[in-house]
């Protein structure tokens, strides 16, 4: 008897459509064409030649333990090392709060099997991550969006959105995927009062922490939970703690070794523990040695200085094209860092109408639909992300211009 | 409000407990402790040179795709590779039958996340591979086990414990970890025609098939599944076989490379890949391409030739030691290829029980009732599972010899 398969998916599964993201990304591999479309790093940053030169090192000096089996929390030494890295920020994490994870996507993954049985509810920001939406929605979680503007998500929102079976808030906190808003100090300090005051986990994702291009560096969410709530635990490191923090290092070294990390109170990295070696046992020990290996001796403090200024030359170009080639009622707000740009078009066009018309000029993007959560508002359908991060300076102001064209047609049509 | 963290546990982390594995394993890092516990390869056969020139040439000619975001599907090239070997079986497997995944776990773990729902059956072996009983109760499955004998799954159990919410079989018909048994070729054809009447899925795990060390190669699950099914199908290459077949690099290669793979019909493949984006978007690329570059032109051959001329060595050597140093009364069969010897102690004893004792006596193993289902029948509590694969012969010989004297010390207990 042939097996019809489909009827054999798990109900998680028959509820998981084809990813959109994943489809646009295919319209974007058509030969000619400028994509807009994914938050890749600039490969001509990648740190080709010191992980050339730490594979050679740590396959000489340590290989058999390099390609062997290793253990689920990580790398001890890179462990200690992102640990190291949290303490500077007055919180007394050790190498037992970190767990390395195959990218921080996989941090997402395993923190929603953790917590989240089907039905319950995750909050996150409209709009938010949208990766992050399919793995809440593969646990078959209910997202629940609150608002943000120019200052970050509506942190008052949230307490019209939780309700007791509200596993956790998920946010970006800074120069956020695709919004490009930053959380303000304010609304920092609210959120993790709102935070204490339920009692409610917050997953601060950061991954373009470290590029910010003006402004001061504002505190971790992690940090003022830890400095803010009564009596403070200064003594017991991250011990009750309401955040889990995640990092990641393919934005600061490369995507293709897929290495994140955790940090969270150890009742929270425990069962994490137990989740990943059901997942995939363990990150390639290998990847983990090569990072650590390029990274033990303050590679990173100038290395994430260059491509900070890459990032915001590449933003102050887009920026510019924009001005010159958008037709008047676009709009977008100035992010202070990170990879995105978020536009707003005139109310009467549909990005994803849009999409079709700039394929055809040669330029794509992300229609911001994808990163709405379904939670029974309406997503605004007149959004975009345009990621400056991947092009040089020449094919963003060819792809700007190429947008305008699509953008003139279409309001002309 | 402080959070009491495992308050907010979903179900499925609530009833997972630690992993017995992971404590047993923790016993074996005591210094000066002989471990025949783990499952690991011989670290000192990793092809150390060979990775570490494929990582000098792949990041010189191809690194900033080596360090950048991939596709999820995995490196074309390493699945055209895969699909290549699966078709000299007399499969048409093309690259759209191959997924990568990270490591062979990770392959059980995507295929239990779109397979099966909460109180749903998956059928194994008792005994079986203790991490696959981790992960299918991780998605809150009812593992019902069929028992083994020295011609591998009792296959006519089959139909005693399937119902209408079995999702698949799960086998391991070569060299099984734990027991080390081999599904003979008729029992394959019995597995495939039972598959064939109920329309049952079968999940071939295969992580020892290359490790042979006499008798001639039986053929895959896969390949008879491909032959037998009336009207055969090989026009459209795997389109309607019944058998999702597992792969790894694990045990040719490098465990530290987490590098595994699926070959499945395209309806199969197709959510996997959706679930894998979810998980961890993407296996390292990097590691990819290393494989790859290892083995396009033609290294594998040997290099399992020489791997299984140590392996079997060390098989020897064990099973030498073991009728020198074994009292009466224990009993084993002898595996005809893989890394795992399945010994079972007079009903008397516990091997939980003389595991403390053998830690004393500075051996380790893992105990046998670590590997059943928990089917509500009783685990052979009198069994241990050893490997050969990790100790070298004079090592092997020592710990047999302490393995021995704590026996002797438990019998006369």
């Amino acid at each position: 008897m042939a097996i019809k398969w489909s009827d054999r998916y798990s109900s998680r599964t028959s509820q998981v459509g084809a990813s959109a993201i994943r489809e646009i990304f295919k319209l974007t591999q058509v030969p000619g064409i400028i994509s807009f479309a994914g938050g890749l790093p600039a490969s001509e940053m990648f740190p080709v030649r010191e992980v050339q030169e730490a594979a050679t090192r740590v396959l000489k000096d340590m290989g058999s333990q390099a390609l062997q089996y290793s253990t689920t929390e990580g790398h001890l030494p890179l462990r200690a090392f992102i640990a190291d890295r949290i303490s500077r920020h007055g919180i007394k994490a050790d190498e037992n709060n970190i767990l390395i994870t195959s990218g921080s996507q996989q941090a997402i993954d395993l923190i929603s099997r953790v917590f989240i049985d089907p039905g319950e509810r995750v909050v996150v920001e409209r709009p938010t991550f949208s990766a992050a939406l399919q793995t809440f929605s593969s646990y078959q979680a209910v997202c629940m969006g609150v608002d943000t503007d120019e200052d970050g998500a509506v942190v008052s929102q949230l307490e019209e959105v939780i309700d007791g079976s509200t596993k956790f808030v998920y946010i970006q906190p800074n120069f956020q995927n695709p919004g490009g808003t930053t959380l303000t100090l304010e609304r920092r300090r609210e959120l993790v009062a709102t935070s204490e005051r339920h009692g409610l986990p917050i997953v601060e994702d950061d991954p373009y922490y470290e590029f910010r291009f003006s402004g001061a560096d504002l505190p971790l969410l992690l940090e003022l939970d830890a400095q803010e709530r009564p009596g403070g635990r200064h003594g017991d490191g991250l011990g009750e703690v309401n955040i889990i923090r995640l990092g990641t290092f393919s934005k600061t070294l490369a995507p293709g070794l897929r290495l994140g990390w955790i940090v969270a109170p150890r009742d929270v990295i425990g069962p994490l523990v137990i989740a990943k070696q059901a997942a995939d046992l363990h990150t390639s020990i290998l990847n983990q040695m090569l990072a650590y290996e390029v990274i033990k001796d303050g590679f990173l403090g100038p290395h994430v200085q260059r491509l900070r200024a890459i990032y915001r030359e590449r933003r102050d170009v887009m920026l510019s094209a924009m001005d010159r080639h958008l037709p008047g009622g676009v709009h977008w707000a100035v992010p202070e860092g990170g990879f995105f740009l978020w536009v707003t078009l005139p109310e009467c066009l549909d990005a994803s109408v849009l999409l079709q018309e700039a394929v055809k000029q040669g330029v794509a993007f992300v229609p911001g639909v994808t990163f709405f959560p379904e939670d029974g508002r309406q997503p605004r359908s007149n959004t975009m992300r345009l990621s400056f991060s991947f092009c040089t300076p020449s094919v963003i102001e060819e792809g700007i211009l190429r947008l305008g064209r699509a953008l003139s047609r279409q309001l002309e049509g």
